[in-house]
């Protein structure tokens, strides 16, 4: 019996996953992996601008309005599963204990490859403060004498995916993939961030600028691959492979 | 009608090609690529200090004696073809002509990937200045109106083979190379390369230990897939890819 | 009386100012600066792919062809003069001879400020070597010994501008100008290049995202000035302030 | 009604302000902008090795001999508010209360630029982990739902100032800032640093080398502004203009 | 009267002083260095898939199996001193008590020179939060106001020995140690780790590499000191000479 | 019969030596070294901006004026050889021809170490391309197949000495020299450059402010060794040694 496939992205607030790597969740969907999105926090503090401009606003209702967005994203895209930790935003803490709860999905997803922030972020230190727990909880989910007895993690690649600002993250793509087909799917999610309309026509620009570049990376001046929406990630650690 | 696979090595010396990728060479070869083994120089003046320790040598009878030793290695790894351009070592001299030369390599063989040294490397300029001008050639390759009608090169990956002292050149692997069903013809290549013996144990053991890190990085504690002799390389261009 | 304003563009090819930095050029005009386009080359080799493929296409009708092109962006964004050096591409030759042509040019214009491509580029050494290039003609322009009796140049900042895939050539900009007063200049000009029209709309969506990190960086959340189209560019030397 | 101009200093230790920013804070309050400087600790146990030397020496007797100085040092220099969190050094702890000290400092400010240290250290981790406290603290600041209904921060600069031996640190100077108008208020100040007074000199040597680093940037071998003393920082965030 | 020559060890888990510096704690115990190995941990979450694989292991027995693996290796190689602070692995906690237990040992040792690991470490984050924790605490060991009375610490280098797949960690090191006279005490201690067999031929190959890199170094094709065995090191510091 | 010690300068142009290392050639020719200066021009054309200001001034006066200069900092610094290629300056010259003649100096001299310039400087292109050179010449130094029958050359370090503005240039000191025995010398030298005046002091400045970083390296806040004047300096190449 085959095993099923896995996948596992981390996003700081609850709508980094759509923005950044929406179209990668949509595509190995359909490709038949269960995909799990864990959001550490809603942004509720630092990413709800729009909400708090209202009158008599509070955290919870913010939060819930948040929820819900993240919850009809994720439908959109074909995720198996939404996991909220709540952890709290600007800043994210990352105490012991919040590190085990991010440990415990590791373990139970099993992800065949993970998604998260870039390691730098000046601007934004909730977004690489994830990236380095990641790591660290990958290292825990690892260890043999971590629960022992349930199934240790094996060694999934961590991309980084897109951040805002790219060159400012010092963050540089080695690989392309081509969305075309679930671009419906991520432009759908991304219109359920009905706090950030501003970004909406700023990451489809992204995602049709990154199909020229999968176009040239592919094939260059004599052709290559057709491609119309694209998005790019940064490996941590080496392929292993049988061909080049 | 299927095209032929093919790929490229550009080796400053006659004798690199052997060590840093041979088990590459001999691996697509097997796959049912035509494998074409670029040399620029045969390394006559700069690398075969053994020969020329012998009373009486000649830069004629060294250029000769490594000649041989690259026909004979190119034909253990089951190269299709090795090409000496005879530029002079140390230094490599990169005149327009000789540009145009590895231009017209890369022309005829359209190589779905190449393969060459580190970007930088302060004990032998000969082989940062050959990845420098190969990057050159390719772009040149690629154009249009270089030698109108002939067929333009597409966008094949470039990748930096291991240089020795990897930590001084800057040189990260971002992609290990299961070599183990070739390991037997990478060795036989490297055996005759009779004036550099004391080389031999030491690639060796760089195999071996790259098959650990092959393993770890494809699965870590929990197992990773069995490999006994590896190569590493660095990408220099992005990947494109319908699944992560 | 007061000195005339003036600044330098080089371009290693005849359509790279535009994309680049069209917008800088039309602004500066507006504003009374003298703005010299310095082409090294007509890209007649490389990056007229779309001439190539036309029936009994020739050298110097493609040349020809791309001259125009330049004149007529140039004549769009109201530079003050441009300069063919007509060096030959694919690749520039930077022989003493070339470059002291640069280096006359420089004198000649003695710019406020000079704007050039980015340090690194594996896809299109041209660009690289332009650089390297205007930095050594920089230092020749600014020597009392050559040619003495001429006006030697002070030091004006070199920026610069954006290359295409700006992740994978290290470049990071730490100056975002507003181009939109002269949005429709530039992108007059992006249409006198007849021959790349595929890149008509990819350096408008660039130009829009750009003017989302304008207001980013200009105000963060709480506002920002507003602005709807920018370029950025990365300085290569220290600025000299009265106010931080 | 004119709005005022603040800036703000984040010092790890009491006296850093003085020796790597005093010009740039004694030249912003003559030009009228309200400079707040903000002191984590007095430096008491890692920075006054000469108060520790002498017979029956107590933290407390430490702790107000060196706020005394930095008092005296903000006076020198004009600034308009002293704030000093007694945060405990060597190390400074990093609470997210006493994060949240400082947001409120930021918040209550709002600086239109701020100062502080360079992003890695290995002499002295405090001054590292301020830098990282301060990103973070400032996007805390610029969050709408943390105290809602508080003015959020807009996106000031980060300007890193001069750290001792800057080739370890990684410190690259962007901006020059000429101080030589305040340079007597900048040598008033560091001469208030009674226990450091190795130092007076070494730092008067640094400004006046700077000065010669302003000129050479402003003008080359063709002359260069004069300036006779300066300081030099570094950006973190890029600047958004209106003309080059 | 001469002092005692000193140098500490800061091992992040049980085994890594073994693998890593094992050489240069033998071949300094021999030149008459007192050398203290501090272990952080025993590695026993994380570091001790062997024994966890045995039914019914319990944490205790890990520990004191790795304990006596360790004091068999530290004997092995005439260490003066191993302490075990058994703060916990996977992950390592540095909360001020703990770090405050490291200034402790640093003090009592006041060692000519320390070893630790390399700054970045994505596989291991235990690796580098040691690192930094150790630059962290010889601050607070030169500190004159922590705890008063005490001898404070000098200015020890710091070096970085060798991690696992050096590239991935952007380890370089800067100095090769000549440690054949002390190899067999070193394989003696590898062979001590009993739960981890698969690396005694690993660094042996290492170990035999690294003396062709000592080699090169030390003559290059002329000839160079011979060596069989040898260990290489990242300095943090600049060393300051009488002679280049 | 013990050998000559020996080391050698390449200094771009005349006067660079003298700033940057004269006091490292003091000191080894204090100690018995024969320290060969190389000076591949003398700043003819680019650093002689006094002399060209004076009426009448031509090339031939300048590169003698500079030469009389040179020749009195070597012997003020004890220098045993000076040698003046005479290749021209702004830009030099590395043809291959140029380039064999610094072999030869290196073969004939078979320095134990070297010094030359930082590998990057964008304000002048020819300090630079000396260091490529330098490390290019070494490499054909090395080859036994270049004038077979010569004495090969070993593997001596190559030190960059500190340029001006060295964090502009990415230069960072890991060795620094305590060169006090001989500063009155190296100031003897400074001021034979009469035409650079203005950098007697500056560069007087840079040696005191270096002998605080000698100190803080080699003890910290609890002493370290006395130091007035130092030089600070980058290796190239790893060490090798039989301590830490």
């Amino acid at each position: 019996m085959a095993t099923q496939k896995t996948a596992l992205v981390v996003s700081a607030h609850a709508a980094d996953f759509v923005w950044r790597c929406g179209g990668a969740i949509a595509l190995h969907a359909e490709k038949g992996y269960d995909v799990t999105v864990l959001c550490l926090s809603f942004g509720e503090r630092g990413e709800s601008a729009k909400l708090w401009k209202q009158e008599g606003m509070t955290l919870d209702r913010v939060k819930s309005a948040r929820r819900t967005e993240a919850e009809n994203a994720a439908k959109a895209l074909g995720a198996a599963d939404l996991v909220c930790l709540d952890l709290g935003d600007y800043p994210l803490e990352f105490s012991r204990d919040n590190k085990m709860k991010i440990v415990e999905v590791i373990r139970r997803v099993q992800p065949a490859f993970m998604l998260s922030h870039s390691q730098y972020d000046p601007y934004n230190t909730d977004h690489m403060n994830t990236t380095n727990a990641v790591l660290e909880c990958r290292m825990i989910a690892q260890a043999w004498g971590h629960n022992p007895g349930e199934k240790v993690l094996g060694a999934p690649q961590l991309y980084l995916f897109e951040p805002h600002q790219t060159e400012q993250m010092g963050w540089k793509p080695d690989t392309f993939l081509d969305i075309t087909p679930v671009w419906e799917k991520k432009r759908a999610a991304i219109e359920c961030m009905e706090g950030q309309e501003h970004l909406w026509e700023y990451y489809t620009r992204v995602a049709i600028n990154r199909a020229n570049h999968f176009k040239r990376n592919s094939g260059g001046q004599s052709g290559g691959r057709d491609c119309r929406y694209a998005e790019g990630f940064q490996s941590i650690f080496p392929r292993t492979v049988d061909e080049l």
